[in-house]
């Protein structure tokens, strides 16, 4: 049995994390770590966490790298971009085991992170030191993971395919991404408020999102030919789930039926990437609870073009459940486990 | 392992309980049942099961119920009132355990039944072969277990103590309940059509509802002085969660800590009741997904009266969670199996 | 043409003035006052205002009593409690026509005021300067109009009959109010935010709501021997509207008949007052977008219990609409004038 | 004062039509049609009509094309697809004025209909007697005017400036609209079920959508080098509104300069289309409520991409505004006549 801290508890990712972790079969949750109430019980500042065994002992502590380094054999990052940047150093230097789940780690060029999170790089000689791991494709080969955005995680699974086969015209990619709330996290704005937000869908952030780079650099790393992509998100009025609209134009001497078989040549022997036949198309029901991404694919003989569309709940395969498969990867559990869910209405 | 059979596996809660059996280490679904789509696989009817390979070899059958106790050790009745009634003969006959979700066995005077389901009571005889199981309060002593309502269910633990141990006014009951949509069913009405409910409140079957005589009849077999409670229902835009506000006038030198004190003594070894301290009261999010039932406290001195808020998922503790419970205590499984679940935003 | 001044213009109630006075034939803003974004133009700050030619010219002004009674001919106050307060010396020392949206003087005793708002009654000495005026009943008497709250106004409207005649048991009344969000305000607060508040119900202020004075005072008004009330306030994921639920038992000797000839007796002639027939119980559709209160009657024979359901748009007849319902009283014009609205989806 | 009959009262459209001519001034309802609840009151099925004097007389009345023409100077068909084929014979013979907001004369060749909406093409010797009018851009010529679809109109004012000015590589167009679920009208399907459209987002009739045509038509109206368009219609859990993304790749030689000054130059005489500047993008609440069209503007260098932000009401400029518009530009009336309505929560 692993026993697992995190760092940044009381969000949406921390709390997201204790859900999964609670019927994992081989980690456990031995601390948690926060900025605000310490010293509180986290069944007192959470009342639905009552009456769970496993929780009644924890309370929110001040961040300490040796203590967790003497107590746990995994921490689990789920905090704001810049705190990991600032607290990694002693893990790394331990090599002690990391997932991260802010977005601090998942660029590896300092001036690339400057310019899309507008925060200095104070961990420029520790980039080096992580690994970008996308769990269906990826295994760490570092003990300091970097696990996904929401968004890129999304898109990148929604295009593998046509980068790794080369089945597109590159340059004519369009991905038109929505997004949930909870996906931009507890902070109060204006633009999370209820009646903004509810009977709404506003598009933000237009062309300056900070995934955009993390999703070229990947992309880059499947097709040399790359391009930039034409990326855009979308909030809706629900609570979880990322539904993403992706369009290209065939490559010349492309099929549709290549396509087709390439998605499920990818995917079929991938669990968590579901790989819907016959034309039928995912909503976010289909997933939503869960660490699954579903893909449904369309073709327009008249302008070439193909439609992949493809969800996935934010908080499990966008956050918290990406990082438990990266966590299964690295100590060699099975990739199921504490991700062995039904969807929930 | 337990083999069972689910009847109506295509509604709202026999779909819940394939979610909750899923995570079950005693129990495992061997056969499903329903009228319409017979021979399809339930993973090409609902793709979100796709990939689980404990449904993968699941097809709608048609109902046989010598098939059924050949091959199970115990059926869920998900089905639509009037349902059971005509097709548990045969388990009642062979003493085979039953949990049944429909509300076709809940009153057991058949001009009850017929009044209040508007519904000929073909099952006459064989409803005293069936017991009424609160799982928080009652263990079933016969194989055929009928499953509360959801709204009596939430209904009857917001005000157990208080008739149980005497602490009301019998005659100033007044409960009011808001359900989610789900709680209605897959049925296509126009209340429940997407713009007829989104944005709105509606109250319904004001006075005749079909769970106030199950209500009552248990209300009274804890309190012989029980008397007619004034209960109604509305529709609120959300999909799962049934929020309760009950109000009663404390009885003469009762005072609001003998309240407090009787819910903490009826409750506090019951683990899927949780009574909140300190005047907090509980909301949806503290239940939905789980079988918890969420239970705060107020008082007002001006007019004496005891406000009573209680939450419940419909679907889990209102319905397959419920079953569940029961089904554990029948086979003396741990309470906890398949129902350990955090709640979910 | 009345010239009109608004202070707190960019809060719910200051912009749903503005909607509703833009259609009104006999009243024109000249003026809008505010606290931030001073000098800014209304249609840049707020660009669903674009194009409106009413609208180009006004900008942002901070706060002066002189200009507006030189410039305008009356002014509303949409300000959270305790800016009224302060403000409204100069306008009632002139006997200038005032409509307060706010809190401030609702309550005659600086004792009361204090204890519910929890703010010094810094305006004690002006109390008596202001009449408190529930539009369907009331006509101003002095050129300071208190304009009830939103709870206070579909309470008051739902009991109205029950007082006035002497029609139930007094003390056994229990108000239930449930309400969308933009009763809350713009405040960005854990509360409001979408996914706190979203596929989620909560309770709150419960016996401590600063409505309770309100509406109890005027119940008093209406018979002497009113006794404290039960009241609760629960919000549901709407945007707009309030849905109240009333419970009570009838007076002996009193009948339902009799019951729900008053209320065609009190509200036939009210136009803004539309009680439904046949048991006929309205939702928030009913109402929403419009200065219509609308009431629904049930009762139930086994409890001696009448049920009251009214709904209200709580920015309209909640706020804007019955400050203008008031303001067109005051003036002598149509009482429908800028309010003769078709519900809106 | 012109007459005004409608046929098809009970749908969205019908009711839409009514509460937007309750403020027109120059024209009055008279008539109302439908097929079912021939003879009923309107405010007794609608009880929200209450109260209205204009609307106190209404009965639903069984189709009279004798009827509507010695009665009324106007008829709006507000009927689903098929109806108006089968009786607008009468109207065109007699040339009367008819606002038809159904789908049935918008494709003018007789097999485009057929395939699109599946149905036969019983009025094909008709099909020329009636004019496709966008209300902002064209005006009628025949006294049958066929009003644009929801989609179609979104998408034709989002692409105008692009098509006819030449703006854009005419291969690159990607439309990704959202529609709320009012635009499918009050069917009862499972995709309109509250349970499942909440927290729900969904992709359908992918390169199959009948709006299709009528867009694309109307474009090579425009420019005669215009491509067959990759169009697509997602359902999103609101009431009210769509929201289009659009992505073209410009011209060589264009700058977004170029663009944002011809979607002025285009639109800035237009009242009821708004061009926001500044790269400011407009949400459904800009226009919720309203007859007007938001545009927003952006590009990304990097893929030499415009994208197009682009909202309306479905309801009112999608449908009962816009057939209002044109009604308008027909009669000679003020455009803005029982449009004029600032945008709501």
């Amino acid at each position: 049995m692993k026993k697992i801290a995190i760092i940044g508890i009381s969000g949406y990712s921390g709390l997201e994390l204790l859900r999964l972790l609670h019927s994992h079969p081989d980690a456990e949750i031995v601390n948690v770590y926060g900025t605000s109430n310490i010293g509180a019980k986290l069944a007192d500042l959470f009342p639905k966490l009552l009456n769970f065994p496993k929780y009644a002992a924890l309370t929110i502590k001040t961040f300490s790298s040796d203590e967790i380094m003497a107590t746990a054999d995994l921490v689990f990052f789920a905090t704001p971009a810049g705190i990991a940047a600032e607290l990694a150093t002693d893990f790394i230097a331990a090599d002690f085991p990391v997932v991260d789940l802010s977005g601090d780690f998942r660029l590896k060029i300092p001036a690339q992170y400057e310019k899309w999170y507008k925060k200095t790089a104070v961990h420029k000689n520790l980039l080096s030191k992580a690994d970008y791991v996308l769990a269906d494709f990826d295994r760490p080969t570092q003990a300091y993971i970097s696990n996904p955005g929401c968004y890129a995680t999304v898109t990148l699974l929604s295009l593998a395919p046509l980068y790794q086969v080369n089945l597109i015209q590159l340059d004519s990619v369009i991905i038109d991404a929505k997004s949930g709330l909870s996906g931009a996290g507890k902070k109060l704005t204006d633009s999370s408020h209820y009646v903004n937000a509810n009977e709404n869908v506003s598009l933000y952030k237009l062309n300056q999102h900070q995934h955009i780079p993390e999703i070229f650099n990947k992309l880059v790393s499947w097709n040399v030919n790359a391009k930039p992509i034409q990326f855009s998100t979308s909030l809706i009025p629900v609570n979880r789930g990322i539904f993403v609209s992706t369009y290209a134009k065939l490559a010349e001497g492309i099929t549709f039926s290549d396509v087709v078989a390439a998605y499920h040549q990818t995917y079929d022997d991938k669990y968590f990437v579901r790989v819907l036949n016959d034309g039928l198309l995912p909503d976010l029901h289909s997933v939503v609870g869960t660490n699954f991404t579903d893909i449904g694919l369309g073709y327009n003989e008249l302008t070439n073009t193909l439609t992949v569309v493809t969800v996935i709940d934010n908080l499990v395969k966008g956050a918290a459940g990406q990082a438990i498969q990266n966590m299964n990867h690295f100590f060699g559990f099975d990739e199921k486990a504490g991700l062995d869910l039904v969807p929930i209405l």
